[in-house]
């Protein structure tokens, strides 16, 4: 097999849309301790900028609250559990994309609604009060965060408008009008914040010219543009789960790629994408988002994703989310990048492996991904086993990449590796040797999180002289569905001169 | 005004009834960090041993869980959120006591519910259905936390059937019918784990003979009595919350003492008595939970509370609680000791002061608590102003409380001491003052933070020789609602003979 | 008394001098957890930008390490304790000011020694030696935390040279010398490293002179000047322990001014001043430091220094320190604002309290500085009792202040205020009230942490009309040497129309 | 190679004397952070019972304080950091092993000291102001921790009095004359305190009778003996190091017995045996204690000193030691288990994998131990590849362990192993790869970090019927000097029925 040879200088900057949002559970999860403990913690390992889920207009965030007693009425907007979340938020370092939704009760022109939490998905009874209840929400944040930071939180409007379980019918024109009423609240609050839509499902590409018709021809707003990704196919049930069958990593990539296909030369041609909701599968009861495989299919799909949007938000962070009811196990294919108790998923590690990647891009390929930091100068290799969803052969039980990497000539460089396959860094295979118990003991759960450890390996590689400067050759045996980072860095040797290890145990 | 002169010699034990059982927002909130945070805190300050709140069964923790998809069907028991919960009380060092209920839909026979979070309080359409539920969570407590602990755990079933909001029809016989169910189930899994009820609510006298035939007739267990006490009349309603009159506090140690009266003579005589749940108000948004009065009027029914009832439970230690729904504002006469993001209110330090008190009771007066602590020699004294609920008259604005308290002779001894009254240690008063702000800004909640702080004074005073040993003259003038605790230690003098604070800024 | 009319408009900007620098023990000393816990509270609530102290190249930091062993010779460099300290130092978010001193031992040219550490005070016997080793301290800094990091950095050549028990002979000559090998060396390493000095101690105005002359005439880099600042008289020995007179506060501010008036018309003039120590007393057993009599005196000093010096750094921010010894008592008069284990001294509050002033500068007086928050608008005041060292007569028991405050016209102001005197906030006080005990036991402890919270008291003003807006009376009467601190922020009032607080305990 | 057939039925108890206690740096040390949070981490992972170290009664913990100045003259005893200290250590969970020593300067009858930090090691020059020393020092402790707690501290008579560099010419009579002051001051300060001695080093057996014969013919206490093991040769020095032959790991063992076999027939035939200290080298800057090699020579002897002695104490948990001075690099062949900042070294993890042994032995062996819980029935195998110090060959770079393990019939078990070696969890060999960097940078920390993390695999084996029950077969490739830790867990299969992982991608 051939070597890879990795130029020595930067090929383009690696952008940061992989990690500018990620997905949560509903606005009322984010009380929990759970839930902070693991969004604290995937902000130590990997940084979002952004974080975006459903319902802080939700019946159970209580936002919307008329009155009528002892000869007083009106409405309290309170903001008791919106504060507590918001505040958790910044203080954990993330900041919220607002999704306004799902519809209050009071407010609500019927009673449809969606997932166990009972969203309300009709329009308003009254598109006026809609407006009020959206302004009295921003005027709430701008004056407990400020205005300038405020502006820096884009503005939702809904969420898959196009789908019925959704927005009740998907009923097209419900939404235009509904989007008018609140992009036209959100600007007079402040004309900076950022607002936008249409937030559409995948498959539902004949929304867009609909939609830039639309704002066209009524002069609105549209400051980002948003759309859902998912590449897995129709569910086939079974008790507290599904099986579905996938496209190919480079489907996700395509949709990623598809608005801005169609609307080249409309008004909304250059503004910013947003893919708001993205994974393999779009069902919370899927195995396949505890596996290394959904790990190794999305590698290619984080380090190529930036050419095509300006974010595309992994849904979700935690397996704390309740859309089909509380899972019935430990492991239940939720979308969590983290099980409960911050039991870190292969997904996670691929996250992480990303955050440790340099700004300059010096090679990309089908199996790999390699940086340099500007000011350290440390390379990083990200490499995968490359998977092809239900179309492809079983992958094999290895996978070899064979790289040579620049570095500066005379001596060593340092490396450190780590793995994370079918048995490496991998909970839910221990879970399964386990006998995949539904509610972990307390060894259990310390097992998983011993087995949820990457594996690693230090050590060091000899820099040859090349022509351009050193090279040294680095070549990775990946495991199954392997992922794997490689941090190099030049040795700097300190070795005294009298240090002779054979000393260490002497012989007389 | 006379001196009260406390005995050298104790005159029995002060018991820890009042804080062996703390009641709590439905076991679902118990998830949440707000709620985890404050019962962290409460456990550091006061230390309950067990806590109990309703809903262990509910919909939203979901044991019970039939299915039947793609050609398996059966009934899942899932612990997914039950073991959260009590994996956290007991890191955070509390018990659970607990609650069977309400009603899981799937079981229920009818879909009359209660509370904002819709309980079901219909009897289970199978009674061995529901007894194969109730061993199904006994069993799995057994073998996650070993059964030396969970028969440590009081089972006590439903919650207040006395009443039709909270069982259909109050039908007492449909009751009973439940408790048998329920208790041979618990005593099939083990013989020793202890379980009673009937949990009844005040006002619910006449249940307790039929209760006593009940058992008696059918030789069943109830290894324990629970009952209720609030002292509120009926509720005024304004919008987000009520007024309501008090009786004197008396008239909750009248109820504390009221089982044993009605049972004497019976099988039921003398089984340990729990109060699962006691306030002045029974509505969680009566402000009157927020104020000095409140810890006022509880001062004397915790010294003595325990002279009835092995446990009262406070309802309950914060203001996370949705009983009636998200509250419209930062306070809004919540039952919490705490209110939420552990700001304490006034009752929350008399717990605080209750647990420093010592367990020998040096006097036992309608204005004090006076109790040494055994090993240090330490003498506490807890003093409050009588208040008289809605019958009395206004409170004056000063409370006199003078004792003449034993110490050793010679020397002096260090007090401390600490206030709560209308405007020390009155988080409340604060926040009325700032405006009632129902959302507090990040200045207001540190405000909030500090005003709760309970104001302090460190001082000596003189011991005076006296027939019995040494005397110490205390005067404390309380201030309205005042509860005060002060800690008395003697004077180990170790002032060398050289200092001279005088000296400390010296005249040439 | 007349009420003094605080102005509407700005006066002018609080510098940031009084924070821009603290003092701290040795350098070693920073390894302790004492050290570290004391300086990150002190972070939170006060926010220094510096710390300086002595010893970076003492012994007991041992970076200078001569080898002779097996054949092998040379010098090592050692910075595992520097490495540990100021990773220490970057995480709590402070930055060192580099004082380059003491002699190493093995490059000392004597065997003098100052302190219980027994610091090396002789000149290098080799400066090319001595250049070699500050060199490879700071590269080794650059290397580690960055160029541009370092170069915010002081450097400052030794520690008060004019004293003889801190340099051989106070050998000015010799001192020239160091200075020279010293900034030369820095400046070899980078040009835009900032050095300076001479660091002497008060009452060396003589050395100012020949200073600048030296300079001139080598044209050497002095990018800083430093100077301390002490008020006290001589030591009036008790064991353990001193008295000393203390000149009025104004001496400290005229020794901030000195320097300037001095080097006026020299090259040095306007060169950055930095009184790198002051304090009442220079001694570290003078029970001054303990009291609310030393945070009175310094409330002038920090209010009005910045207008005289770039900073002025107090002496020391913990009781962890050991010039003379362990000392033998928990308070002992340490220069700490903080005693051991975080007690807080009075101080320590007067410092918290100005971290809580806003930049704009209403009023300076006497006895008080109002200033105001730009953003917020917050108006806080900062009052105290006058006093005047030795030559002044005792304070009287209250002082009076009365301000009239600019207020956002109608409604009210919500003030919270703090207090500090000699029995609030005043642990010092409540330990000589327990009979001074050199070793606190567990329960002292914690009363000694009780008895050093500031006395708070929330409360609301109505705000009068007047002719340029509103306007609050703030009469304020302060303890013996109180400090107190008041913020005053717009009620905002929320109250809904139902409330109604004598309905509380409603009668029937 | 044969299998080893691990009975089902226990052939003994483990005994806890490995953990029972562990060697320190000097008491001053215990101050620092890095020394704190490293002792906070071995509790959590090994949880030792009692901390022995030298140094309480030097000077720089400053106990004894005589005075004389103002007129005022006498001793003062300070016990400022000794209480800084013991709060801490109670705090993490560990109780002093409390050591007499070395001598207050002032109370010195010479000036010959040990160590870098200069120890004074010559006797009292006045025996009875020794005595009160020790006694005011014992009286506080008690004052503060309780009589109950102090009696379970035992009291060792000063260290090494045999070697001449820790005790002024190693003058036995003299050290009878301390030992004698020493507990005679101790037992009348109470009778139940232990106190004993003589804390000689290896190779001082001759020590032994005359210490029977003096205690026997004054009769004297000797609650304990306690004695030192060390196994290696004379130091071959290299600048700021040393290397040394090292015996068979049979020899610690045979010097933990010795004290025994030359007692016996003596009076103190049955005391409790402390080996106070022991190690492979008995030198601070020998590398082997960095290496796996040193793990694996210990292996055998924490598996089986227990049989020999009633605690043998590690010298020491931590890196952070000064006795030679502030080391010249991170890695430098510290005693500490922990290198500085938390890295673990192997002999950490061998440590914490004795900590997950259960109490009953079911097998020992030359190259591994196996253990059941009594309680869960979790059976454990420590393993390691023997090897033979100085005199042996080099080992060959895998070790082969087969065992047959009992478990219950039918099913699986769950296995959890944990592997430490030349490359996996081995910090020292990724600092060597690193080029031995003295200081290591921030990255090279955390790199630190995660190499040190042990090799871990979870995987499940089957269980083969057998004629006493299952069996399953273990088999281990250890790698060169490895420790291997595995775990196993009968697997209680939860997996439901519809679960098929072929299903998890789908192919349609």
């Amino acid at each position: 097999m051939p070597r890879t040879i990795v130029p020595t200088e930067p090929a383009g900057t690696l952008s940061d849309a992989w990690r500018t949002c990620v997905g949560t559970g509903r606005f009322n999860l984010a009380l929990r301790r759970d839930y902070q403990d693991s969004l604290a913690l995937a902000q130590r390992d990997i940084g979002f900028r952004y974080i975006r889920g459903h319902g802080i207009l939700h019946d159970d965030v209580a936002v919307h609250r008329p009155y009528d007693a002892a000869g007083h009425r009106g409405t309290a907007y309170v903001f008791t559990y919106v504060d507590q979340v918001i505040d958790a938020y910044l203080e954990i370092g993330i900041k919220p994309f607002l999704e306004l939704g799902f519809m209050p009760s009071a407010l609500a022109s019927g009673d449809q609604t969606v997932f166990w939490w009972h969203g309300n998905v009709t329009p308003p009874r009254d598109h006026a009060e809609w407006a009020q209840l959206v302004q009295a929400l921003l005027r709430h944040l701008i004056d407990r965060y400020g205005l300038d930071e405020v502006r820096t939180w884009p503005v939702e409007v809904w969420n898959e408008p196009n789908l019925d379980i959704f927005w009740k019918d998907a009923d097209q024109e419900a939404y235009f009008r509904l989007y008018e009423a609140s992009v036209l609240a959100v600007k007079e609050v402040d004309a900076e914040l950022q607002v936008g839509g249409p937030a559409i499902s995948p498959g539902a590409d004949d929304w867009w010219k609909p939609f830039a018709d639309f704002v066209t021809a009524r002069d609105l707003p549209a400051d980002f543009l948003s759309v859902h990704a998912y590449s897995s196919g129709p569910a086939q049930h079974v008790p507290f789960g599904v099986y579905q069958t996938l496209r190919a990593p480079q489907n996700l990539l395509d949709q990623f790629a598809r608005p801005r296909e169609i609307l080249a030369g409309t008004v909304l041609a250059d503004r910013p994408l947003h893919i708001t909701e993205f994974n393999t599968s779009y069902r919370p009861d899927n195995p396949v988002h505890d596996t290394a495989y959904n790990a190794a299919y999305l590698a290619p799909v984080l380090a190529n994703g930036g050419t095509h949007a300006d974010s595309f938000s992994y849904w979700t962070f935690s397996d704390v989310f309740e859309e089909n009811g509380v899972p019935a196990s430990f492991f239940h294919g939720g979308f969590g990048m983290l099980a409960y108790r911050q039991v870190r998923k292969p997904t996670y590690h691929l996250y992480a492996f990303m955050a440790r990647m340099g700004q300059e891009v010096l090679a990309r390929g089908d199996d790999h991904l390699v940086t340099r930091h500007a000011g350290t100068g440390q390379v990083t290799v990200l490499a995968w086993q490359p998977v092809g969803g239900s179309e492809s052969p079983e992958e094999p039980d290895r996978h070899e990449v064979r790289l040579s990497i620049p570095a500066p000539t005379g001596g060593r460089v340092f490396a450190m590796r780590h793995d994370v396959d079918e048995t490496a860094g991998n909970a839910w295979a221990a879970w399964r040797e386990m006998g995949r118990p539904a509610s972990p003991s307390a060894w259990q759960l310390d097992a998983l999180h011993e087995a949820s450890e990457p594996a690693r390996r230090a050590f060091s590689l000899p820099v040859a002289p090349g022509a351009d400067g050193g090279r040294v050759d680095l070549d990775l045996t990946l495991g199954r569905h392997g992922v794997t980072l490689v941090t190099l860095d030049p040795v700097r040797d300190e070795t005294p001169p009298w240090v002779d290890d054979a000393r260490i145990v002497a012989r007389d």
